[in-house]
């Protein structure tokens, strides 16, 4: 082990850190593997805020965090976090969740009456916790560090439920792979950067050719507002492919909304939408453009 | 306290029964007193689902729940179950949380060490305990339920940050009273009935003779959808008050939409804007019209 970690740092001293949430092996760094490759450093934060601090005070060189998932929505607390921060999105990436049930080598199936995980993951499992009664579910803080903790302890008749990675990460073995309930289940994840940084990360680039612009804006609190600020869009049939709206501090009952549109910032038409949008917004800032995946 | 309850329950079997999240004296209670009097039964539930759970098998006439907050914006659990249950939104009312220092009676102020709540509630009283140093924030399930335990456990150097319902409730005495960073924090609340219940709850009526409107929809997965959903409502001045957006089930990266407006189901503009809608809408359920707050 100590040959590992000290080979290890050695390495980790010329790749940049990429901020995430989670223990190793959370989603999160399936994200970044995804968006970077392997010729970055993932660095784990305990909580959201931690992440977008890291890359603030320059402790990281980029942020991935997740934006939505398909059967939970959008992650309210990151988009507050990307308005009091001021960081670019320069990538997106889709996760597809597949929960594994993972247990230490030599530890049988059947021999499994627990199953540690996050809740929400406990939660997505549910026919197989149906079909094998004998199972316990036991909420843990994290699912990759459920993993470490069923490693950890050597416990022989327990299982987590985790990424692939997270398997590999511990050196859990996999006993059943992919039992969620429902496989229509991805999240969508940004790639932070501090704009302006002399070098961009090299990001792993998809196929498409396409872009998205992600934006914030205020309106004034009149009727129609919110119908002619989109107009902007419709008008210049640039296509809206998210809208969230959060609560603007200060101002009871009014709202920021996040828009992402299809298309690059610097297209003339989604300047011009942009200028056009100006003429209506009390507030308006360009999250970032990025290749649509 | 045998005849108190004893007396308690006889009562209890005359007032409709009201089901809500959270311990006895929580702001869901001050929202109940707010919408329907004393001439009905709180009936405290732990979870949202089971609040909706609870009106669904006629366990209660009806149910408040919360579905927005200035501060933290909306409580999309609640969206969800609004969707998944096919119940009526009878009324809405806001309580401004008002965050107090509760202790049990005897203990001064300058004894008291500890201070338990939800993390929630700790967190919106940074400037009381950035003032009190000496004073620790202990985290905890439930705002009335701290005050419950700190009256039930008799701690003589502890406080609980909750309403002033809660005080009440308990037999605690508040210390200081307002302590809330910011006094901008409402919640938004709704009253739930079954459709077509044969007498609906004596609602206290605010003074507005406005009516608001919510209602659910999805759109067709093409550019310019959302606009068009909404231009039916722009075209006929109706003024929106809320958009919310929720991940549709089954279909990644599509939305559902939850709509308040300003004006009555049976408008004349109104049901011409549904309409309108429904032509351009896959799916559209009015959700509820009630008199705005």
């Amino acid at each position: 082990m100590f040959f590992l970690e000290a080979s290890g740092g050695a390495m980790k001293k010329r790749r940049p850190k990429i901020a995430f949430q989670g223990e190793p092996g959370a989603f999160s760094q399936q994200a970044i593997r995804q968006l970077l490759g392997d010729a970055v450093e993932p660095l784990p934060c305990q909580r959201f805020d931690e992440v977008f601090q890291m890359l603030d005070k320059d402790a990281a060189a980029g942020a991935v965090i997740p934006i939505e998932n398909t059967l939970h929505g959008s992650v309210h607390e990151n988009y507050d976090h990307l308005l009091n921060f001021n960081f670019t999105i320069t990538a997106e990436t889709n996760v597809r969740i597949v929960h594994n049930l993972i247990a230490p080598p030599g530890v049988a199936f059947s021999r499994i009456r627990r199953v540690f995980s996050h809740p929400v993951a406990l939660n997505q499992c549910l026919q197989f916790f149906a079909r094998h009664r004998r199972i316990e579910r036991v909420p843990y803080y994290d699912t990759a560090g459920s993993v470490k903790m069923v490693m950890a302890e050597k416990l022989s008749d327990a299982g987590a439920i985790a990424s692939a990675l997270a398997a590999d990460i511990y050196g859990g073995r996999i006993l059943r792979r992919s039992i969620e309930d429902d496989r229509r289940n991805f999240t969508r994840f940004f790639l932070l950067e501090k704009p302006g940084s002399k070098r961009g990360l090299d990001i792993v680039r998809p196929a498409s050719r396409e872009y998205k612009t992600s934006l914030v804006f205020t309106t004034r609190n009149v009727p129609g507002a919110l119908f002619r600020a989109i107009s902007a869009f419709a008008l210049r049939d640039l296509n809206l492919t998210k809208i969230e709206s959060r609560p603007l501090r200060g101002s009871p009952w009014e709202y920021l909304f996040y828009v992402d549109l299809v298309g690059r910032v610097d297209d003339g038409n989604v300047r011009r939408a942009l200028a056009h949008l100006e003429e209506t917004a009390d507030f308006l800032r360009v999250l970032g453009s990025y290749v649509r995946t």
